[in-house]
């Protein structure tokens, strides 16, 4: 199974592609989509709906997970990234991929088994989840391989749960 | 000129197509866009994003004007309306029509003449501009109706500033 992660934003979206083969997870392509301060919101948002379909269309994943929007703090903020979040769920769901969503907190739980845990932690895990020599940069591109993980171990347990109750 | 007045919404996009005939407004079409609550979000902003498409490619705009949110109450309903706006301005973006954005007090005060306006007044006053029988349901039919005209208005004195600024 192909995962498609995305961390969603309007600047900078992260992506990251990883198999998943048996208990073995391969990062696939990881980097990120990004767009320019001066341009207007309405370019901006084209751009990342259209590179998020070339790339959905080159490797050809089999679901998408992508993080979920957690904010109390800057509602301007969340409302621009939400904006760019509804043109990446329009991408999905035009390729027929079933979308998973996740908490920064349930991804936490899922790569380092504490919602609360530190950046710097999940980082790591990813590393060495993914057996990369160094952490991807920009937090972004970790946020999303991150979020892909935790969709791989969830969609995981899961099909083993369906597995028990089909006996 | 015809303009297409948008009030962003997942389960309900209220439209008004409006054309500006020298001093006059005329009213094209207008309705709403509905999706249902039972499905997912991303169906639903599918279902909002054809339907814009379509409106577009029927009714022709020159310009497409989008009412802005700002929430401080709910983030969570500014979010999920968000990623609609987000799916909408795409549409607008990949037709090539230009987007204004104008917040509920610039409409109050283009419709009302004051930005306080209650509710209430807009739609009387929609309803005189366009000479319809009634005032124009769901309300989100006459929020769209509103902001178009509102840009009709603006759009109006912005032709007017630059041809004194030419002389």
């Amino acid at each position: 199974m192909r995962v498609l992660g995305i961390d969603p934003g309007i600047a900078i979206v992260g992506f990251g592609f990883i198999d998943k083969q048996g208990h073995k997870l391969v990062p696939v392509q990881y980097g990120c989509i990004q767009t320019e301060a001066h341009t207007s919101d309405s370019l901006r948002l084209r751009q990342v709906y259209e590179a998020t379909v070339q790339l959905i269309d080159k490797y050809k994943p089999d679901a998408i997970a992508i993080e979920k929007l957690f904010f109390s703090r800057n509602v301007t903020t969340a409302m621009i990234v939400s904006q760019a979040r509804g043109v990446l769920m329009l991408a999905a769901e035009q390729k027929g991929l079933p979308i998973s969503e996740y908490t920064p907190m349930q991804v936490k739980q899922a790569i380092v088994g504490y919602g609360k845990a530190e950046k710097k932690q999940v980082q790591e895990m990813v590393k060495l989840f993914l057996h990369l020599s160094a952490v991807p940069k920009p937090d972004d591109v970790a946020d999303a391989l991150a979020v892909a993980i935790c969709h791989a171990h969830s969609s995981g347990l899961q099909q083993q749960l369906n597995g028990a109750y089909k006996r």
